[in-house]
C-alpha cells in the first residue's frame, strides 16, 4: 500500500487554521495510539480536538491534500484496533462535540453529536422519561457505536445501531458535508447512505452529527435469572422463547467461568454455573404474562433457582456485573489487554458452536469465559492477555481463526458487533469472498481515493 | 447522457446464449414497458426471463460489454416508473424464479428467490405458523419490494424491507455474483452491501436471491375501528399512542372521499368519517390490554363508535377493502392510472402536513383521497388520472412539487416507501442536497461504469 511519510506540513497548515486544538503533546499522543484491545500501538503524528463539524472539514481538507491518514477518536473504546492509527497521521479526536441537540419527545428521536457517551445521554434523556437502548460493555461515545456497528444486551428487543440510527451528517474526505437522510421514520429516497456509514469504521468520511430513535422507560422492569448444567439446555431454551415471541427485552449467557470471574471482581455471589440473565420491559401485567411464559419453557430444559427482582438497585447491580464481566476477566491476568472474539451465527446453530469451543478452551488449554447475547446469536469468549507474551497471543490467534472457520462454517458472521478494525481483515474474505469485499473496496476508492481515511482498516491492503 | 442506439447485436448475443428465455415479441414487450404509474411507457427492445443466477449473470455480461440498459422486472407493480425501460434495452423478468427456497423455523428466517410474491410467501408460510409481514397494496414480488425499500401497514410494529432482509445474492453489473452478509440476525463485517441494494432500484445490481426476517403468526389477532370528524383528532390520538408504546401491529388512516371510494368499490358501508384502522397482534388477553389502553386514548381526542374483531374474515375483508383503496379510486375515473404520491413526516408533523395538504386539495379542486400508514408519518394522497389527460397531470404534477415541499419543510421526506423512479429525481436533489445525492452518483459511477442498471432512474442526468 501507499507508504505514509512525513505530515510535517500538514500539520503546519492545520496549526495554522486551528490553533491550539492541534496538539503535538507526547502524552497525548501516546493516549490515542491504542484502543482498549491488544492490538500493538502507534502513536499519531498529531491529535486534533475538533469541536464543530467545520472543524472536522476543515481537517479533512487540509489532510486530503496532503494525502495524510485521519483516524477518528471517540472515547477508545474499540476491540479490534479500529482507532489504532496505524499509519500514523492525525487522530481526530470529537470527544469535546458532546452535545445532546435536540430532543423529540413526540417523535421519539434526539439528534446528538458523536462524542456524547452513553451514559451521558441516558442521564439526559432520563430526565424526560426516555432512553437509548445501546449499551456496548464500554461508555463508548454514540459516534463511535455507529462506526463501529455496535449492539449490546438489549439489541434482542431494540435493535443495534443499525437499527436505530435513523440519519447522519457526516464529512466527506474531500470535506463535503453531507446529511444521510432526513428526520422522518421511513424513506425510500435513493441509495442507504446511513447504513453506508454505520459501520464503515471511519474509511469513508467523519460522522459528526447522530439522529437516533429512543424510547419511552418502561412502566416496569423486571429482572430475572435461572441457572442451568449445561450450555445446550439455556441456549435450546432461548431458541424457544424466541421462536414463541416472548416479549423480553434482554437475555444473556454467561457460562460458569464467566460468572466466577464476574463474582471475583464485583463482590457478587452468583452461583458459579450456566447463568441466563433476563430483563422484561413493559407493564406490571404484560411483564408478569411474560415472565410467566419464559419461566415455563426455561424449566423444559431444566433451568433451575428462578430468581426475579424489580428493585431497581439490585437490577443496575446485575447489569452492572455483566457489563464488567471483561473488565473481570482482564483482571485475572497481569498486564493484560482484551483480546475480543465476536462471533455470531444463526441461533439455531449456538448450542453447537458454543459446545464445539468449549471443547477447544479445553483441548488448547486456554482459559476463555463466554459471554453472549443468545437471543441473537452473538457470543464472546473474552480473552485477557499481555500484549507482551507472544506465544500466548499466537495462541490465542490460532483458536480465533478456529472459532471464525467454525462459525462461518455454520452461515455465521465473524463480527456480530466489534466491527473488522485490523483483526479480522482475512476473516472478512473467509467470510463474504474476494468479489462482496471487491464491492467494498470499489466503493471505498471512489470516495476516498486518496485512502486517508483510516487506512489499513476493514479492507486488505491487496484491494488497493 | 449516453444515447443508447441499436441493441441488436446484444439481442442476438443474448438469443445466441440463451435461447427461447429471450423474447421479442411484440405484447410480450409491450407487457414490460410500463408499471402501474401514469410515467410513460417505452417499449424495451427485448425481454429476458431468467431462470437461475447463472442467467442473470449471463445478460449482465453481455449487456455490460454492449452497453445495452438492464431494467429488472418482477410484476410491475411499482408507482414510480421504477421498473419502465424508458431507454430500451432489456427488461429483465424474474418472474420465472419464484421459489421459496428454505424456510429455517429455529431462526425465523427464509430464502426465496425475488420473482416470489408477498400472497404467495404467506400462503407457503403459514402452512408453517410463519408469516412475512410487509404488504404494499400489490401483490408485489420479494425481489421488487426489497429494490424499492417498501413497506407496507404493518411496518409500524415489524418494519420495512429495510429493516426485514437480512441478506441478498445481487448480480454486480459485470456479471459478478456476490452474497451481501451471512445468515447470522446481526454483524458488523464491513460495508452493509445489504442495505445499498435495498432501495437502490435496480441501478446498482440484479438481486436473485433474498435472506428474510419471518415471524409466528401470533396466537391472537383483533382488528378495531374508530370514527374522528377531522385528521387532526385522530392523527393527534395516533402520536399519543405511539408515545405510549402500545403495542398495535396496524394503524391506518383513511381520509372520507378514501372511505368513500373503498365503500363503493368494494361494497363495504363503512361510515364515511374520517377512519383509523387498527390491528392487535398477540395473545388474547395482550390484545385485551392493548385494545383497552387505546380505546381509552383514542376516545380523548374525540374518537367515536369504536368496533372490534377478532373474526378472521371480518378481519380479512377490512384490510383487503384498505389494500384496494388505489384501484377504488382509480375505478372512479376513466382510463385512469396511478399519480402516487408518498411523503413520511416526523409524525408530530403529520397532522399539520395533512391538514394543510387538504387545504391545498380543495383549492386545487382535485380529488384526492387520502390514506396514511400513521404510525410511520407516512400518507398517499391517491390520485387517478388518465395520462392522456395532459392538463390534469401538469395540476396533479404543480401540487405534488407544493406537497413534496410542504413535507420537506417538515423534516420529510419526499418518499416513505415507494421509490424516487423517474417521478422524484428532482425531488431527491431537493431533499438531500447536491452533495449527499453525488455521493450517491460517485457509488453509481463506480459500481455501473457503463450506466447499463436502468439507467435514468434515481440520479439526475446532470451527475453524469
Amino acid at each position: 500500500m501507499t507508504t505514509f511519510v512525513d505530515h510535517a506540513s500538514a500539520i503546519d497548515e492545520l496549526k495554522a487554521a486551528l490553533g491550539e486544538k492541534v496538539s503535538v503533546n507526547e502524552t497525548i499522543r501516546e493516549h490515542h495510539s491504542k484502543d482498549e484491545s491488544f492490538h500493538t500501538p502507534r502513536l499519531p503524528d498529531a491529535v486534533v480536538f475538533a469541536t464543530c463539524t467545520e472543524d472536522v472539514a476543515t481537517v479533512l481538507k487540509i489532510c486530503n491534500k496532503h494525502r495524510t491518514p485521519v483516524v477518528t477518536w471517540g472515547a477508545g473504546t474499540s476491540l479490534e484496533g479500529n482507532s489504532n492509527p496505524i499509519h500514523g497521521g492525525v487522530s481526530l479526536d470529537l470527544s469535546q462535540m458532546d452535545k445532546v441537540l435536540r430532543i423529540g419527545h413526540a417523535d421519539l428521536d434526539c439528534t446528538v453529536q458523536p462524542g456524547v457517551r452513553r451514559k451521558q445521554l441516558n442521564e439526559v434523556l432520563s430526565t424526560h422519561g426516555l432512553f437509548f437502548p445501546v449499551d456496548p460493555g464500554a461508555d463508548a461515545t454514540l459516534g463511535g457505536m455507529a462506526a463501529t456497528g455496535a449492539s449490546g444486551t438489549t439489541t434482542v428487543k431494540y435493535g443495534a445501531m443499525k437499527q436505530l440510527v435513523m440519519s447522519l451528517t457526516v464529512v466527506t474526505p474531500s470535506g463535503d458535508v453531507i446529511v444521510t437522510s432526513r428526520r422522518a421514520r421511513k424513506t425510500s429516497a435513493g441509495y442507504d447512505l446511513t447504513h453506508l456509514f454505520v459501520g464503515s469504521e471511519g474509511t469513508l468520511g467523519v460522522i459528526t452529527e447522530l439522529t437516533l430513535r429512543i424510547f419511552g422507560i418502561p412502566e416496569a422492569i423486571a429482572a430475572a435469572t435461572m441457572q442451568f448444567a449445561t450450555v445446550r439446555q439455556a441456549v435450546d431454551g432461548v431458541i424457544e422463547v424466541i421462536q414463541l415471541g416472548i416479549g423480553v427485552a434482554r437475555i444473556e449467557l454467561l457460562d460458569s467461568d464467566a460468572v466466577m470471574a464476574v463474582n471475583k471482581y464485583s463482590q457478587t455471589n452468583l452461583p458459579e454455573k450456566v447463568l441466563l440473565l433476563l430483563e422484561f420491559h413493559g407493564s406490571a401485567e404484560s411483564n408478569a404474562i411474560d415472565i410467566a411464559a419464559i419461566r415455563e419453557v426455561l424449566e423444559r430444559y431444566s433451568g433451575t433457582d428462578f430468581t426475579q427482582t424489580t428493585d431497581e438497585s439490585e437490577r443496575r447491580k446485575l447489569w452492572q456485573a455483566r457489563h464488567d464481566t471483561a473488565l473481570a476477566c482482564r483482571s485475572l491476568v497481569k498486564n493484560a489487554r482484551n483480546f475480543a472474539t465476536d462471533v455470531c451465527v444463526p441461533i439455531s446453530r449456538l448450542s453447537d458452536c458454543i459446545e464445539a469451543t468449549q471443547k477447544d478452551l479445553a483441548e488448547s488449554q486456554l482459559f476463555g469465559p463466554i459471554i453472549g447475547h443468545v437471543g441473537d446469536g452473538n457470543f464472546h469468549v473474552v480473552f485477557s492477555v499481555d500484549p507482551d507474551d507472544h506465544s500466548m497471543v499466537e495462541r490465542m490467534e490460532e483458536f480465533h481463526t478456529r472459532l471464525v472457520g467454525r462459525a462461518l462454517s455454520m452461515e455465521g458472521t465473524c463480527t456480530g458487533e466489534h466491527g473488522i478494525g485490523v483483526g479480522k481483515i482475512d476473516y472478512l474474505v473467509d467470510e463474504l469472498g474476494n468479489e462482496a469485499v471487491g464491492v467494498m473496496a470499489t466503493i471505498k476508492k471512489a470516495l476516498d481515493p486518496n485512502r486517508i481515511m483510516n487506512p489499513g482498516k476493514i479492507i486488505a491492503d491487496t484491494f488497493f
